[in-house]
């Protein structure tokens, strides 16, 4: 097989892996497309019953090891971070003063022949150096190579990118636009002039709907933690260097929500601003650097999954001193990754920005030497949603020996059912026993009780919704008081007492936890 | 005192009360007025460090009690409930469906001379008997009485109600306006014509702002379980009767936001929709009912706050069979009762309306009995914030005795900080032996640590956020390894073995939970 065909199939059966994951999150209820009976919206999804847990575990998760239970920081103590749950909708001049009115926006271009719309800056441009005939523009993307080839053979014969000089759509004036052949045209000419398009969602609040009543749906749960900044230091405790942190929803208006949950609409953060002095800043940058890093590898992302990329000068906004993301490879960006979280040096970029706008000293006064400074920030942001469909890819494992084609090999602390209680049949008394060790252990862990259906697909059900433990009841049961304990991934069984379930089950997550 | 004279000092105290527990929370760090730095935005609030803490632990308590441990059914088997998150931003056409773009509206009026707007089922219409002189509208509220006997006596001599025929503005045509002096005008003809105010927030989905582009925010968590209710079906085991829960927030923009975050523009509800065969629907009405009741009394809100109130037949929908409010008395609304959560038998009219309207077959077939049948709906829908402030109201109790003046008496369950690890000194290796306590207990509970300042001054902290123990360590803990507990309520104090902290905690909480 050639480089390039095998290279192909690969990307088939990822693609083909991404079909059947959107497929077993619908089946066996983890993610649905939102409104699903009204033909569904585009960019939006509704989490089941597995997809709820799920969720609330990596949620839980991050809580706990970001405000009840942070880090030992470099000086030895414990690093200091609460947390903060503000409103969606906040005051406008919130968002004129973090940018997001002005700058938050990505431009747009609208092809007249096609109807279709793209982000000028995704759109390359080849010129002819012979200056012979049209330029053609191409979208960045997944078949870029492929559909650049094919539009130089149609409107320029077999030229190859050294018969062309290459620039960024954005680069252009208008008043070449003319002479450009659009992506999905068969002329040029098409394209309109580039026009911003804000990403945040925009609605009117109050009695009147005049242009004065507008608000935004937050494009980031960050500006919520800055603005609350002063709320937070005169209501608590805490000293600087200390960290506020939020879990919750944020909206952007993408022109092109695609690829399942990783680009929708409407999604999650878990974001914490970490106040630190400047002098400081560098050590606690690295600090979070690696703290993250620690964090995902700790619930199950494997590191040959796991990339730390620094931002290069291009990519970063002018304020940042530094960018790192942590991205991870999903099987529609593989072999490349796709972004999970960030982590920013944001200096006191937004605090200024705040200040001035508001008008209030949002200046940190040093109660041992009476330094007053504008801390700088660290930001780790990171996708709760993201970062469950992050989980699904890492733990989405196909095996053809078992009935179910395949298994989800969570780590047992974020599977949503930590067991499941199956009696072998539905009388002689095995329902009434699984009922009473279901009651006993749900207290301590959430577990699944599944009564009727034959045992196999039981089993099978389970495998697929990551379920570690299958605890099955039968006439030995009533006999000694023993049970059957199926394990998750290697399937082999073996047999406790019923009485030890609970500490066999406790056990098991203490073990899975190192 | 007469006796109007007491009530009038009773309703200045609790005003007093409620203006002392706003103060409070600010202060120690509960809730904030959102973008406060921005002069606010009415109607919307933040939640601090320990709101934050409080929220999440009412919230997790709702998921215990519904989802991860529901309670046992009238037939002795534990009943069945699921839980969901569906997305905020749904298909508009399940607001059409449900009803909430038609009929989710208050009728307002304006008025003319004061700019004033009113809602007109608020407004009452006295209109003289004898035919003389202009009829007066008065609005409902807190101060009716005496700003009815104010304008009698300003645009009708002293008469009284006897004189007078009472009605509805609603009920009256606006033929009729002319004649009526609005609440605040000082002359008749100024209200408008009724008009219908819908309280969903609008807005616009894709890169063009068209009318067809419009979406909404939704009015209420329960719709995102109705259109879900075939997915969860389908994907998941339960068989009728069984319920779906979910918590999230929802958004009503309400003309008039008061009273805290009792009423706010951004809230969070926690619904459960239990689906059950028609025959069944009375039981589980019952069933709910009293379920509901135990949990806000489980909680701490005592027996004397809470009323069961069945909702008239003039308040009643057209599809309801039935709706019980449990209500509380907050500070504002004693000697009356708020709604804190509402219980309704809501019959088969909203999956009839999704099903007729998605075109989609909603059905439930039996699998023994193979009966076809729409389910019926109980459906106990509270409220996340509203049960915050009861939490808040309940838990606030003055007391001149101690430094704080007040302390909060949370159900320990509740409390933001289960305890608090205070060494007496920020020397003689005080603060090290509190490091280490701090580690351990964190691992299992939420707990402060507060190293500088007066003890008495950190003591009076943890009474106003309520924590139930503090634990100080002096030089006796050096010598004995012993620590003193002070308990919240009684102030008492006792000394106890550094290593038996958790385990004193930990019974101190089981004993509160029973």
């Amino acid at each position: 097989m050639s480089q390039a065909a095998e290279k192909s199939d690969q990307a088939t059966a990822l693609e083909k892996n991404m079909k059947e994951i959107v497929a077993l999150c619908k089946r066996r209820g983890f993610i649905y497309q939102a409104s699903e009976i009204y033909g569904g919206i585009n960019g939006f999804w509704d989490y089941g019953p597995l997809g709820t847990e799920l969720k609330n575990n990596l949620r839980d998760w991050w809580w706990r090891k970001m405000v009840l239970c942070p880090p030992i920081g470099p000086d030895g103590t414990p690093v200091d971070i609460v947390g903060l749950d503000s409103a969606i909708i906040q005051n406008p001049k919130v968002w004129v003063a973090s940018g997001h009115v002005g700058g938050f926006a990505d431009p747009m271009v609208d092809c007249k022949e096609t109807k279709l719309r793209y982000r000028a800056d995704h759109l390359i441009v080849f010129t002819p150096k012979d200056g012979q005939g049209s330029s053609i523009a191409v979208q960045e993307g997944d078949d870029f190579e492929e559909s650049k080839a094919r539009r130089f053979k149609k409107f320029a014969g077999k030229k190859t990118d050294a018969d062309f000089e290459k620039r960024a759509l954005s680069d252009i004036a208008f008043s070449e636009f003319a002479n450009i052949i659009g992506p999905d045209a068969s002329k040029p000419g098409t394209l309109t002039e580039p026009k911003a398009f804000n990403l945040l969602f925009e609605t009117k609040i109050g009695a009147v709907a005049s242009d004065d009543n507008v608000a935004y749906l937050r494009g980031e749960t960050a500006q919520g933690i800055f603005v609350n900044y002063k709320n937070v230091l005169d209501s608590s405790r805490v000293k600087v260097p200390f960290g506020i942190a939020q879990i919750g929803k944020a909206f952007r208006n993408e022109v092109n929500p695609r690829n399942f949950i990783f680009r929708s609409r409407e999604f999650e953060q878990m974001e914490m601003e970490f106040f630190c002095h400047p002098k400081d800043a560098k050590m606690w940058f690295d600090f979070w650097k690696e703290e993250r890093q620690k964090f995902w590898q700790e619930i199950g992302l494997t590191k040959g999954n796991l990339l730390m990329r620094e931002h290069g000068h291009n990519e970063l906004v002018f304020y940042s001193k530094g960018t790192f993301d942590i991205e991870y490879k999903f099987p529609f960006t593989d072999p490349g990754f796709g972004e999970l979280e960030g982590i920013a040096y944001r200096t006191d970029y937004d605090l200024t920005q705040h200040q001035t706008h508001s008008g209030t000293k949002l200046e940190y006064i040093d109660q041992t030497t009476n330094e007053r400074f504008l801390p700088h920030v660290i930001e780790p942001a990171a996708g709760l949603t993201r970062g469950v469909l992050a989980l699904l890819c890492e733990a989405f494992t196909p095996d053809p020996s078992r009935p179910s084609g395949v298994y989800l090999n969570f780590h047992p602390r974020l599977a949503p059912k930590k067991a499941a209680i199956l009696p072998l049949t539905a009388k002689d008394g095995h329902p009434e026993i699984a009922t009473k060790l279901y009651l006993e252990l749900r207290e301590e862990f959430p577990v699944d009780l599944d009564i009727k259906q034959n045992i196999g697909k039981r089993y099978a059900r389970q495998d697929e919704i990551g379920t570690p433990y299958c605890l099955t009841i039968d006439n030995d049961t009533l006999k000694d008081e023993t049970i059957t304990v199926r394990h998750r991934n290697s399937m082999k069984q073996e047999r406790i007492g019923l009485s030890n379930a609970k500490e066999f089950i406790r056990k098991g997550l203490e073990s899975a936890a190192q």
